[in-house]
C-alpha cells in the first residue's frame, strides 16, 4: 500500500506536501519522498517516516508552487532506497515526475518487453514501467499517451503526475481499485488518497476522481479526459476494513461508520453470550462499538496498545517472543480477569496474533475468549496492491473455521458474512471482494 | 515525569530493561539510560525515545546481572544530554549509579550548602543532590547513608540505586508521591514505576514499595527498612488521572477503573442533553466510556488522532497553526456533522487545546459542544513532579468556570468534583489534591 | 575526476573492493559506491568518503566474487545522490552495472536524441548514456553493442562493466584519456584506475589497457576486443603534473619520476638566486625535491599543512579569510624569515592560493619569494574530465606571465616550457596537452 | 596526549575557538569540546574530530567573549563520552571550566582520599581532581586555591580555567612538562599548547608560560603569580621529536629545526653508505632531510601516505593484515627497486611498523634497508602524558639494538644518542628524557 498527494498552486506548498504525507503515513512507513517545481522539477526522499526524512532544511530546498508526495509500504519491489517515489526522469518534454498506489498485474511481461527494445530500468517498482510508457508514447499530446500506456498497464493504479510545463495530473484506473479524491482550496487543487489531507490543509472535499479519468490540472483550470473502455467500478474493501483511517470516505462511503454497522451486523449474525467486549487496538474500536451498541454488552478497553513500539524496535529473540507481545499489548488485569470476553478484530490474516492475543487474555485472567472478526475469512490473495501473504499461507485459505478456531485456541470464532459486508455499506457501493470469493475484477492469472 | 527500573538477577537482563523502558515511555520521551553491571557498572543513555538511543550493539555491550534504566521528561532542570539519568558516579565504595523520578522543594537550598563545602555539581538536575548526600553520610553502612539523606531531602522522590557491591535498592518517599513497584519472575527482582514493565517480562506483580520504604535486594534476598519519621500517604492523583497507564495499577487502585468510574459519576453530577459522547484521544477514552455507560448517550469517535506527529516534527507557523491542530486531532465530520456532542477530556491546564478542539468540531458541522473534564478545575501549581505551568497560566486559577467556558466558546462547561474524584477510587486510597484545592503535603514555602 | 575499479574472483572480494576505493580516495571524494554479485548484482553507494559511506554491516551484505566500484569528483551533472555510481539497471540481458571515469563530449546532444525516442534519463550524469547505448544495441553479443556504443560517443572514458553472466568487462576510449590498468592476483583479475590498488591488495601489474581496447574476462579467462577506428593516443598529462598518486605508473611512466624530473628542467630552465626551495605541500614535494637537487638550492619544509581541514570544514567569513589560508597552510617561521625562498607548485589555476601563500611567506618574515610551476600555464579549458575552470577564470588565458606575477605579487615567476614537459617523461609518451596550447585530441566544438 | 586553548576577547571567539582546535587536532582525535561565555559558561563536546563534533548551529550556540577549548587523546581514563573536555562545573562561586593536558601520577591516591570525605566522582579523567580540589579549598581567592591545588597534584598539567566571573586562568606545572604558550591579537589573549593556534588566528606570540606560572586574566589585564616550591625545568622531549607540528616552537626551540639537526647529527653519528634517503611519512620528513643534506645521499620519496585511512577505517581481519599495511604506506617501486636505501623514522616503539615497513621495501625491490632512528631507543614508560606502552612492550626495552635489528629484518639500525640529542637543541633547552635513561623529574613509584 502507498499515499500519494498532489497540490498545484500559485504559492509555495512544500510545507502544505509536508504535512500532507504525515496525513498519510499510516499508508506506508518505508519510505517517502516528495517532488515540487516552479520551473524545474527537484526532490527529496529517503528510507523512514515523514518526520525522518524531511526535516526544515531539505523543506526549504523543496519550495515550489506546484508539487507531488508519496508514502510508501512496499508491496512489489523490494525495500531499498531507489524503490522509493516520487519517480523523477527526463524525456522530450523535459522532466516528469510521477507517485503511484497500487499494483500492476502485468508488469513482468511489459517490463520483459521494453528490455527487449533495450530499455534499462533502475527501479524494481510497477512504476517505472507506466513511466516509460508514457514517456515512449508520448508524441505531443501527454493524455493521449497516458491512454495510451492505460491500453497496455493492467491492475490498480492511482497516480500523480507532474511535468514541468507547469501540469498536474491525476490518474486512476478503470476499475478504481485505489481512492483518489479532489479537494480544493480557494484556487488551489489538492488531490489525495485520503481526505484527511484536504481537511487538515483547509480545503474541501469536491469529489472522487472517476474510475478511468484523467484530470488535467494547468493555468488554475482543470480538465477531465477518460480512458475509452469502461470497467465496473470495484474499489478495494480492504480500505474500509482495514487500511484507511477511520475519517476517509471513499467512493461517498465513510469508513467510519462501515465499521461500526459491520460490527453492529455482526453481532446479529453470530451473538455471543458474554461480560464485556473489548476490541484489538486500533483497528477494532470502531468495530467494537458496533458490536456493544447491538448485543447491549458493555464496552471496555481490555488491551492497552504500546505507542511507542515501532520499526527501530530490536526484536526479541525466541526465548522473548511472549515480551514482544505483551510489549505491543498488554491485558489490563483488572478488566478482564473472570469475564467473558468478545474481542473483536477487522480480519484475521496468518492468525500468529490472534492466537497470541487469546493466550495473553486467558493468562490475565479471562473465563472464556470469543472472537469476532468484522470481515469475512480471507481466502485469496490481492494483486492490486494489499500485502496479503501467497495463499499457503492465509489461514482461512487451509483451513475451515472450526479448524481455525482450534488452531487460535478460542472459545468460540466467528466471521461477518460476505453479505452482512454488503449492508454495511451505502447502497450502491461497488467493492472488490476478491480476497473473499477469488472473483478477481481483472484476471491476474491470463495477462 | 520520568520513570525508572531497576532488576536483580542471576542472568544477563539487559534487554529486559530495555523492554521495561518501552514500556514506560510514556512516562518521559526526552531523554533515557540504562546502567548495568556484573562486576563493574557500565551505562549508556541519551536524548530522545528508546528507540531511537538504543541499537543492538549497545544494548550487547550493557549486557550484566543487575541494572537500571531511566526515561525522562525534563520537570526540573534544563533539557540537556548530562540531564539524562541513570547518574553513574563513584565514591568511597565504588561506583553507584541512580535513577530518580519526582521533584525535591528544597534542591536550591542544598545545593546551595554543599557548594559551600567544596562541591561541584555536574548536572542542573535534583538527583545529583540526593546521589551527593549518600555519599557524603556513607561510612560503611550504605542503607544509614539513605536515611541520613532522606532526612534533608523534601519533596517526590522515588529511587533505584545499584552499587557495585551487587545490591540494588528502591526507595519511596515518606509521602509516597510517585508509584513503585516490586515484582517476582522466578528469583529475581523488578522493580518499576508502573506493573506495565512487570507483566510484559512475565513477572508477578508483589506489591506496592511503601512510602518510606527503602528495599534493599542482595543475594537473592530482599530486606525493608524504614524512614524514621512517618507521613500521611499522598499519592499523586494526577497518576491515575492523566499519567499512567490504563493497566496500571497503584497503591491497590486501577487506573482504568478510577477513569471509568470519574466518568460515570461526572455523568451523574453533570448530565447533558446530547446526541452523542466523544472522547479526546486518547486520554479521554476511559471516562467517555464511563460518561457513555450512566447516560446512555452512545459513544462515538469524533476525533480522529494522527500517531505520527511526535517530537521532531516541523512546527507549522502562524498561519499554519490550525494545520497543526486538525493534523493532530481531525475531526470525523460524518460522526459530529449536526449533532450536539458531548467531549470529555480528562483535564483543563491552559486551556488552549479545548478552545482548539471545539472550534474544530464546530468547523466540522457540531451542532453543540459540551465539554465535561473527570478531574476538578487545576488551579495551584504542582511541586511533586508534574509539569503543571506556574499559576498565571493555570486557566482555573485565574477564572471562574463560566468565563472558561466563555474563553474556550464550549456550549457547557462542567468539571468532576473534589467528593466525585474521591468516589471515584476506592475507599482508603490517600493522594496528594493539592493542584485543585492547594493543601500540599508537604509545604513548598518553608523550605 | 573519478577512480574507478574491479574485481573478477571466485572468493567474495568486497572487502578488497572497500580497500581498493581507499586507494583511489584522491581521485573523488564527493561520493562513492560498490556493486558486486554472486548470482545476482547488489549495490551500495553515498554522498562522502568510502569511510563515511561504507560500514561493516553494509560491506557484509556485498558479499560477492565479481564486482567494481568508483569514487566520484562530480565533473559533468551536478552533485547529488543520485548521480553516485556504480549505475546498476536491469535490461534484456538481466541487470548491469557500470562505472565511469571521463567526461563525453557529446552527451548533450546524445541525450536529446535518445529523449525523442521516448526513453528518461534517472540522473544528469554521461553515464546513464553510455550505458543506454549498450543496452539500445545489445541483440545477443554484449561486445558487439559496446562497440555499437563506442561509435556514438566521443570524449574520454575508462569504464569497468558487469552483468549476471558473470563477466567484468574494461573499456578505455580510443584517445586514453584516462588511465586504466590491469593486474592479477593467483587467478584473480584487478582493473583500476590506479596500479596502487593491485600493489596493496598484493597483486601484480600486468599492463595498461590500451585506448581503444574492451577486456573481457569471464570464467578465469580474458579476452581483448578492439574498436574499429583508431585514434593516436593522448594520455590526459595533468594525471602525472597533479591528480595521480607519486606511486601511480601510467602508460610506462611513472608519475613521481616525472614530477622530480619536471622540477629538475624547471631549474635549468628557470634558475634562481635564492636561499631555500620550499613545496607547496603536498603536491608540490616533489617538484621542488628535483629543483634543490639541480640548483644546490637547499630544500626546507615552509609551510605546515593541516591534515583535518576537509570538506565538512565550516567556511570562514570574508573577515575570517586569512584565518582559512593559514589553517591550510601554516608558514614555519623559523625556515622563512629573512630568507629568499623559491616556493615550487604544480600548477596554476585560477592564481588565488598562490596569491595567499606569497602574502603569508611574507607576513612570516620572508625577504623573497620567487614563485615556479612545474607545468606551463593553463590557457584553454578541459574537455575530458580534469575540472579546471572556464577560461575567462583561467589567470593565464587573459594575462601574460608579467601580468601573473603582478597580481600574485611574487617577486619572480617562470612555468615549465611545454618542451620541459616533454623531456619529463620517456621518449614514446604521447599526452594531451590541450589545456597548454589548445590542440584538442577529439574536436570539441563540431559534435 | 590532548591539547588545549582558552581565548579572552571583548567580542564573540566562538569560531576562533573553532579554527583552534582545528589547528590542534594532531594533539587529540578522540574527542573534543569547547566551553564559551558571557555571563553564563556553556559547553558542547562530542567524540570524534572538529569537523565531525561541531557544525554552524551548536557554533551559534556558543556565542560568548570568553572561552576555552580541548581536543583529547585519550591516556589516562577510558575512551568515553564523559569523559570529554572541557569539564564543567558549578561550585560556590557559580559555573567553572577546566581543559587539561598531561597526566598526574598520583591521581589513584588524591581520588581515594576524596572519596573517604565523600565526593563522587562522574569520569575516569585526572581533570576532575583537579577541578574538585580547586572547588574544596576554594575560600574566596581561587589563585589560592590553585595554589593549594598544584600542593596535592604531582605530574604533568597545563590547564586553561574559566569562570563565570570573567576570568581566564592558565596553569602549567611546576617542571613544564606539557608546552602552553601566551598570545595576544590586539587586546585579546589567547593560549594555547602551541603557537599555531596563535599563528593562524592572526595574532602575535608573546612568550610561554613560565614552569609553576599561574596567569590570570581578566578585564584586559593580565596577572602572573607562581607556585612557591620551585622545579627544574624538564620540557617533554617528545613534543619535538614526534608529538608537535613542525611549526611549533617550545620554550624558545623550534620543532622543525630540531629535527632537521637531529638528522644531521645522526647522519654524522651514523653514516651508512646507500642510494637513497627515504623517510616514513610525514614524521620523519624533517630528519630525512637532514640526513640527506649532512651525508649527500639524495632524499627521495619512496613510501606514499594515504591521507583517508583514519579512525572509522574498517580494519583488515589476519589475512588482510598487508592490505592494511601497504594501503596506509605503499612504496614507490620505481623509486627503491634495486636500490641501497636509509629509512628515517623518529622513533621505535614496539618495531611493528619498522618491521612491515622493511618488509614492504624488499618486496619493492630494495635491495638493503638500514633504519636509522632521529631518538634514542625508548626503554622506560612514561607517566606525564605520552601515550608509551608498558615496559615489557618497548621493543627497546626487553632487546639490545642488535636483537631489535634481528627482529625487524634491517640490514642495519642506529640511534641518535642522547648527547646528539642535546646537540640538536639550542643550549638552555632543559628537557624530560626519562624515556630513554629513566630518570624520571618526578618520582612516578613514591607518590
Amino acid at each position: 500500500m502507498c499515499g500519494i498527494i498532489g497540490i498545484h498552486s500559485k504559492q509555495d506548498i512544500s510545507k502544505d506536501l509536508y504535512y500532507g504525507l504525515f496525513s498519510l503515513q499510516h499508508r506506508g512507513q518505508e519510505s517517502c519522498g516528495i517532488a515540487t517545481m516552479n520551473e524545474k522539477i527537484k526532490q527529496y526522499k529517503g528510507m523512514g517516516l515523514v518526520s525522518d526524512v524531511f526535516n526544515a532544511n531539505t523543506l526549504n530546498e523543496l519550495q515550489g508552487n506546484i508539487g507531488i508526495g508519496h508514502v510508501r509500504y512496499s508491496t512489489a519491489g523490494g525495500s531499498n532506497e531507489f524503490n522509493s517515489q516520487p519517480l523523477v526522469g527526463s524525456f522530450k518534454k523535459g522532466k516528469i515526475a510521477l507517485a503511484h498506489n497500487g499494483n500492476l498485474i502485468n508488469k513482468s511481461i511489459l517490463k520483459e518487453r521494453l528490455e527487449d527494445e533495450g530499455l534499462i530500468f533502475h527501479t524494481t517498482i510497477d512504476s517505472e514501467v507506466i513511466l516509460y510508457l508514457i514517456a515512449r508514447y508520448y508524441k505531443k499530446n501527454l493524455i493521449e499517451a497516458i491512454k495510451k500506456a492505460m491500453k497496455f498497464i493492467k491492475g490498480a493504479y492511482s497516480l500523480v503526475i507532474m511535468t514541468e510545463d507547469k501540469e498536474l495530473i491525476a490518474v486512476r484506473d478503470p476499475n478504481g481499485f485505489r481512492p483518489l479524491l479532489l479537494g480544493k482550496r480557494d484556487d488551489e487543487f489538492i488531490v489525495s488518497s485520503e481526505n484527511v489531507s484536504i481537511d487538515i490543509l483547509g480545503g474541501d472535499f469536491v469529489r472522487d476522481i472517476a474510475p478511468g479519468e484523467i484530470l488535467h490540472i494547468k493555468d488554475g483550470k482543470e480538465t477531465s479526459y477518460f480512458y475509452d473502455e469502461k470497467e465496473e467500478k470495484s474499489t478495494c474493501i480492504f480500505e474500509h476494513i482495514y487500511f484507511s483511517r477511520n475519517d476517509a470516505t471513499i467512493d461517498c462511503q465513510n469508513v467510519y461508520e462501515f465499521r461500526v454497522k459491520s460490527g453492529e451486523i455482526l453481532a446479529k449474525e453470530f451473538p455471543c453470550d458474554a461480560d464485556i467486549v473489548i476490541p484489538v487496538p486500533d483497528s477494532g474500536w470502531a468495530g467494537a462499538i458496533g458490536y456493544s451498541n447491538y448485543s447491549k454488552i458493555p464496552l471496555k478497553e481490555g488491551l492497552v496498545k504500546n505507542r511507542y513500539v515501532g520499526r527501530t524496535f530490536i526484536k526479541p529473540t525466541q526465548r522473548e517472543r511472549e515480551i514482544g507481545v505483551r510489549l505491543k499489548l498488554n491485558p489490563l488485569k483488572e478488566v478482564v480477569e473472570g469475564k467473558r470476553v468478545v474481542l473483536i478484530d477487522d480480519s484475521i490474516v496468518r492468525g500468529t496474533t490472534s492466537k497470541k492475543l487469546i493466550d495473553s487474555l486467558r493468562k490475565a485472567g479471562a473465563k472464556e475468549v470469543h472472537l469476532r472478526i468484522t470481515s469475512p475469512p480471507v481466502k485469496y490473495s490481492c494483486y492490486f496492491g494489499i500485502d496479503t501473504p501467497r495463499r499457503r499461507n492465509l489461514i482461512a485459505s487451509n483451513n475451515s473455521i472450526d479448524e481455525i478456531k482450534s488452531v487460535i485456541k478460542a472459545d468460540s470464532l466467528a466471521f461477518l458474512s460476505i453479505d452482512g459486508l454488503k449492508q454495511s455499506s451505502i447502497k450502491d457501493f461497488k467493492f472488490c471482494k476478491a480476497c473473499f470469493d477469488g472473483n478477481y475484477p481483472v484476471d491476474p492469472v491470463i495477462l
